[in-house]
C-alpha cells in the first residue's frame, strides 16, 4: 500500500517525471481535471500514468503477431522470423489471437447472462426469499414471444419454461438460438449459408477456443467467420437473455430523471458506489441504503444519510431502472475514490480496475467483491448468493457505515455540482414515447428528418483524452439529424456534458429538434447498460421487419469511440455481423495481418453486408457514419 | 511455396546459417536425422530452424508477464512499469494468461468429446449409415455405470438416455458431471471444500474465459483454482466421454502387435496418413484403403498397393484399436511428407502444423482438412460429416492415388526399418491381462515388485533433442521398477526405441520384470492419445477405491518431459487436482510470477495433494518421481 500510494519511479525512461501534467489533455470533464490534480498532489497513481509508464508499448502485440499458444513459442512475426515455430504466419496468428480475444468479450456477456438464468431459476422454483419477480408482464411477452403457451397458466409455471428455453441456449443440442424468432428472415437467410448461424452460446465460446488452439483452425477468414458466430450468440443469445430477465426481475426501465458526475457524492452523508455490471448485488444494495434501520446507523455515526451511487454498467442499470445517480464512468472510477469521500465500492464482475484496491487504500475507501469469478487480491469478499442477498447488503452497507466514522474530511473534495439528465429508454420505453408503434419514428425516417439512427456504446481509453471522442462524434451527428442512442460508459459523458436533456435538442439538426421536441425527449437516448445493446440489436431488427428489408438495409450504425474492453469487439463484431456498420476508435490488435484488416474494414461487407471502421477522429468517423447512412437512404429509395 | 521451399535467409541475425548442423543434438532418432539432412539438402524450413529463426523469444511472454487482455494495452511488466494500464500486477496478468492457456487445452480435448456425442447421437437416432455402434456391450456397460436402466431394453434406446447425460455434462444445470461416480470420495470431498467440483464442461470453459476478462478475477490462487476446476471438467468429463464413446463406436482397445517410425512408409504403394486426434474420420479412411475397387484402383496407377500410417493422436486411436503402424509424433509430421514418398495427409483437427501444408507444396503431397472447425489455407477441405464419411474418405484415396502417378520417385528416402510394438492397453484389457481384477496389480504394489506407476504422456518441443527426456525418463522408471503408462506423442518414442515389447523387461528393475514377464507385456504400456489420459485417470480411481483411500495417497505420478500444447497444460493440471504428482520438463510461462510459481510447485501440494515439478533433465526428474512415490509408499505403510 505505501508502496502504491508512493508508486516507484520511473528507472530507465525519465519521460514521465519530465513530462508537463496537463490535465486539460487527459479529459474533457473539469471534475476529472480536478481528481487528477489532486491524486498528483498526493502521488497516487492512475490509469494515465501507468499508460505512461507502459509506453511505448509492444508492437508485436499491437499489432497482434506475437503469438503464446503453445510453449514451443512465444513466437513473434518478423523479418528475419517470418512463420512461428509450428508454421503459422502472421495471418493465422492474428486471427487465433482476436478469435481469443472476442471470446474473452463474449464469455462475459454470456456468462453474465447465464447468472441471470440462474437468478430467474432461483425465483420461479421458489428457491428465495430474497429476490422477486418485479415485472411479470415481461416474463410473460417473452415467454410467449419464444412460443411458450401463457393463457391460464401461473407466471412462475410459464417461468419455469422459460428457464428451460434459456439453459437449452447456453448448451449443445440447438441448432439456434430462440432470439433468433426476432431477426429479419433475409438476415437469418444469410448466417444460414455462411454457416454462422449461432447455436448454444457456450459452444460458440468452447468452439473458438478449441479452433484457436495449435494446429486447428489456420485459416484466418475461416476464424473470423466463427467470431462472427460467436459473438452473434453473444449479442442475441447471452446479452439478450441478461436484459431481459433483468427487465423481468427488477422492471422494464420506463423515462425518469437523474444526475451524473462526481457531484453525486454528498460531502456529509456516507457514499457508497456500485461498480460492475450485473444488477443482481446492487439491486439489493439499493434496498438496503433505503432501509430507515440503517438510516438512523448512518445518523449515529454522525452521517446524513446514506448515498448510493453508480459507476459504469451497474451504475447503468440501477440509474435506467430506479434513477439511482452516475458518479461516473471507465476512467472516473479511480478518480471517484480520490474524492476521499467514497466509504465503499461494492463490486459484481468486469472492467473494475485492480488498482481500485490499491487507491481505496490510499484512502479509508473499502473495496468488497460478491462474485466468486471476481474476487480482488486485498479486498473483503461477500460472497452473494439468491438465499443471502438482502442480509449480505446489509452488512455491506454497515461497513460503509463504519467507514464514515474514520473518513478523513480534511481529505474530501467534491469539485462539482451534478447535471440532470434523462434516462430509461428501453425499446419499450421508446415505443410507449411514441404513441405505442414504431409507426412515427420510421415515418420520421422517411421523410428525413430522422436520417437514420447510430448506437454510441462503449469505454473509456486513456489513450484518448477521456469522453472527447465520445462526446464530440454524438454532437456531430445530432447536428445531422442522427438519432443517437447510447448505452455503457458512453452514456455517462453524454449525460456530462448535458446531451440526455431534452434541452440538447438544440444542439441537434432541424429535422431531430422537430421530432424529438414534439416527444420531448433528447436527441441523444439513453438505452442502457452494455449488455443493453442488446436493445439495439431488438430495435434494428424491430424497424426492419416493419420496412420488410434485412437490418443491413437500414440506414444505421454503431460506434465505440474510445473503446477498450474485449466485451466491445464482441459488441461490434455481432454488430457488423448482424448487418450494422460499426466505427471503431482505434483498431484492434489485428493490423499485423493484411487479410484480417482487409476482411474487417473491407471484405465484411461482402460477406455479411457490413463492415468496420477505424477513425480516431470523430469529426471524420461523423462523415464516414453520415456518409453511410446516406448510401442506405438511398438504396432504400429515400432522399439522402 | 517457392518462397517457402528456399525460405528467406535471416534479415538481421546470421546466426541461423552459421550454426553448425548437428542433427544429433536435434533428435536421438535415426529416421529424423536422416529426414534433417534431406531437408537441409533441399532448402526445407522445419520447427527447429522455425525455433532458431524465433530465438532469442520474447521473454516477457515466456515469463507470462505481457497481458494483451484489453486496448488500453498491451502492457508488460517491469521494474519501470510494476502494474499494467488497469493495474494488474505480474501474479494477476501471469494468472489470466495461465488461465486461458489452460482454457485453450481444456476446450480442445472436450470440443472433440463433444463430436463424440454427435457421432454417437446420430448412430442411436439412426440418422447415419455409414458409422455403427462396434462395441455395444461398452455402451452397455457405461450407461449401467451412468445409472442408466438397461435391461431388457434396445441398445439404441440406452444409447439416447446415455447421450442426454454426456450432452447434459457440457451444460449449466449440472451441479457435477457424470462421471464423477468414478472418484474416490475422498477427492470428491475435497473438491466440494474447495469449491471446484466440475460443472458443465462448457461453463466451466467460458466461465475461465470471463474470469479472465478485465476487471474480473484479479486473485491469481482464485483463477487458479477455476483452472483446476475446468481441467477437471476436461479430465472427468469432455476427454473421458471423448475416450468412452470412440471406444463404443469403434471398439475398446486390445493388445496387438504393431509397427512404428517412417519405416511404416511403404515405397511402392500409396502412402496416406491421417494426422490429429479424433478416430471419425481416420476410421473410415482405414475402411477405404481397404476397398478392393479402390486397391485395384492403385494398382492401375502403378502402386502395389495402399499404405494407411499414422501420426500424433489420430495414429495412436487407430493404432490402440486396429493396429494401424505410426509414422511418428509431433516433430516427425513434417519430416514424414520429407519422405518424398506420401501422396496424401489426412487432418482432423488440433496439434497440425500449419507447416505441413507449406512442406506438402514442395513435394506432391497434398492435405485434405475435413472438419469446418480446422481449415488450413491451401488444403483441400473435405467436409466430413456422418452422413458422407464413407463417400468422402473414398474421395480422399482416390485424391491420394492420383498423387501416386505424380510422385517424383527419385525424391524418395525412407531411412529406416519400422520398429515393431505392442499396444491396445485399455483398462479393460489391462485387468484381461491379470486374468480379470486388479487384485494382481495391486498385490504387485503392496509387495513392492511394482513400486509405483507413472504415466508419461504429451508432446515434443524442438527446445529438446527430440525424444531424449521422453524415453530417458521411461528407461529410469522401469530401472526403478515403476510401470510406465504412455499415452500421446510418448508412445511413438518409447515404441521407436523398443520400449513397447515384451523384450523390454530386460531393461526393468527384477520386480518389474518378473510381473511384467509372468504376463508377457512389456514395462510400459501403451494406453492410447492424449484424450485417453481419462483411462488412467479411471485406473487411478479404480485402485484408490480398491485400497479405500484418495488418488493423493497412491504411490503414482504423471509426467510430461516435452511438452509444448495447451493440452498438455490442461492434462496436468487436471492430474494435480485429481492428486497426481506431476513433472513437466519445461515450465508453463508462469515464472513472472512468484506467487503462481509457488502454488505450482508447492503450494497445490497444501491445497489439492499435489503439485507440479518442473525439471528439464530427465535422470534427475526420475529421482524426484522416485522420492514422491517413496513417500506415498510410506504413507500407505508399505517398503519404500
Amino acid at each position: 500500500m505505501q508502496l502504491f500510494c508512493n508508486p516507484p519511479k520511473s528507472t530507465g525512461d525519465e519521460k514521465v517525471t519530465e513530462k508537463e501534467f496537463n490535465v486539460e489533455a487527459m479529459s474533457i470533464h473539469k471534475d476529472a481535471q480536478a481528481m487528477l490534480h489532486k491524486a498528483k498532489q498526493e502521488d497516487i497513481e492512475t490509469a494515465w500514468d501507468r499508460l505512461q509508464n507502459q509506453s511505448p508499448q509492444c508492437k508485436f502485440g499491437d499489432t497482434g503477431i506475437c503469438c503464446r499458444i503453445c510453449v514451443m513459442g512465444p513466437c513473434r512475426i518478423s523479418k528475419k522470423a517470418p512463420l512461428g515455430v509450428c508454421g503459422a504466419d502472421a495471418d493465422v496468428i492474428v486471427a487465433r489471437n482476436f478469435g481469443r480475444f472476442l471470446c474473452g468479450g463474449a464469455a462475459g456477456h454470456s456468462d453474465h447472462g447465464r447468472d441471470c438464468i440462474e437468478a430467474l431459476e432461483a425465483i420461479v422454483e421458489g428457491k428465495t426469499k430474497d429476490y422477486t419477480l418485479a415485472n411479470p408482464e415481461k416474463l410473460l411477452a417473452v415467454a410467449s414471444e419464444l412460443g411458450i403457451a401463457t393463457e391460464n397458466r401461473d407466471v412462475m409455471e410459464v417461468g419455469r419454461d422459460l428457464v428451460d428455453v434459456f439453459y437449452s441456449d447456453f448448451a449443445s443440442r440447438k441448432k439456434e438460438l430462440a432470439f433468433l424468432c426476432r431477426v429479419p428472415q433475409k438476415r437469418k437467410e444469410k448466417w444460414q449459408e455462411l454457416g454462422i448461424t449461432p447455436r448454444g452460446v457456450d459452444r460458440e465460446i468452447a468452439e473458438m477456443m478449441h479452433r484457436t488452439h495449435m494446429g486447428c483452425d489456420n485459416d484466418a477468414p475461416n476464424t473470423l467467420l466463427h467470431g462472427a458466430r460467436m459473438c452473434l450468440a453473444d449479442g442475441w443469445g447471452g446479452s439478450m437473455i441478461a436484459t431481459e430477465i433483468s427487465d423481468m426481475l427488477f422492471g422494464t426501465p420506463t423515462p425518469k430523471k437523474s444526475k451524473v458526475n462526481l457531484g453525486v457524492l454528498k460531502k456529509d452523508q456516507v457514499n457508497i458506489l456500485v461498480h460492475g455490471h450485473n444488477p443482481i448485488v446492487s439491486e439489493k444494495i439499493l434496498e438496503a441504503v433505503n432501509d430507515p434501520e440503517l438510516i438512523e446507523l448512518a445518523r449515529s455515526k454522525g452521517a446524513k444519510g446514506i448515498n448510493l451511487a453508480g459507476l459504469c454498467c451497474t451504475g447503468n442499470e440501477l440509474m435506467m431502472r430506479k434513477g439511482v445517480p452516475m458518479a461516473g464512468n471507465h476512467l472516473m472510477t479511480e478518480l471517484a475514490i480520490v474524492t476521499g469521500a467514497v466509504e465503499l465500492i461494492v463490486v459484481d464482475y468486469q472492467c473494475i480496475m485492480p488498482s481500485l484496491v490499491q487507491i481505496g487504500n490510499c484512502y479509508h475507501t473499502k473495496m468488497i467483491t460478491t462474485a466468486d469469478k471476481a474476487k480482488f487480491t486485498g479486498a473483503e469478499h461477500y460472497k452473494f448468493t439468491m438465499e443471502n442477498g438482502s442480509a449480505q447488503a446489509r452488512a455491506a452497507v454497515k461497513l460503509a457505515i463504519e467507514g464514515y466514522a474514520v473518513r478523513d474530511h480534511a481529505r474530501v473534495d467534491i469539485p462539482i455540482e451534478p447535471v440532470d439528465i434523462l434516462t430509461g429508454f428501453s425499446n419499450e420505453a421508446i415505443v410507449g414515447a411514441l404513441g405505442g408503434s414504431l409507426t412515427p419514428l420510421i415515418d420520421a425516417i422517411k421523410a428525413g428528418k430522422i436520417r437514420g439512427i447510430v448506437g454510441i456504446v462503449g469505454c473509456n481509453n486513456p489513450k484518448f483524452k477521456q469522453d472527447h471522442c465520445n462526446v464530440t462524434l454524438a454532437r456531430e451527428l445530432i447536428k445531422k439529424d442522427i438519432l443517437v442512442l447510447a448505452t455503457g460508459c458512453v452514456t455517462t459523458a453524454l449525460g456530462k456534458v448535458g446531451l440526455l436533456l431534452p434541452e440538447a435538442i438544440d444542439q441537434a439538426g432541424p429535422g431531430l429538434k422537430e421530432i424529438c421536441g414534439s416527444l420531448g425527449v433528447p436527441p441523444v437516448l439513453h438505452v442502457g447498460s452494455c449488455v443493453d445493446n442488446a436493445r439495439i440489436l431488438q430495435a434494428c431488427a424491430l424497424i426492419a421487419n416493419e420496412l420488410g428489408v434485412d437490418i443491413a438495409d437500414l440506414p444505421v450504425a454503431a460506434s465505440s469511440p474510445e473503446w477498450y474492453s474485449e466485451k466491445a469487439a464482441a459488441i461490434g463484431t455481432y454488430a457488423v455481423a448482424s448487418g450494422i456498420y460499426t466505427h471503431l476508435g482505434l483498431p484492434p490488435n489485428i493490423l499485423g495481418s493484411e487479410v484480417m484488416t482487409n476482411l474487417a474494414v473491407k471484405g465484411l461487407d461482402d460477406v455479411v453486408g457490413a463492415c468496420f471502421a477505424v477513425e480516431p477522429d470523430p469529426v471524420k468517423a461523423a462523415t464516414l457514419i453520415d456518409t453511410r447512412i446516406k448510401s442506405k437512404r438511398e438504396g432504400l429509395g429515400l432522399a439522402p
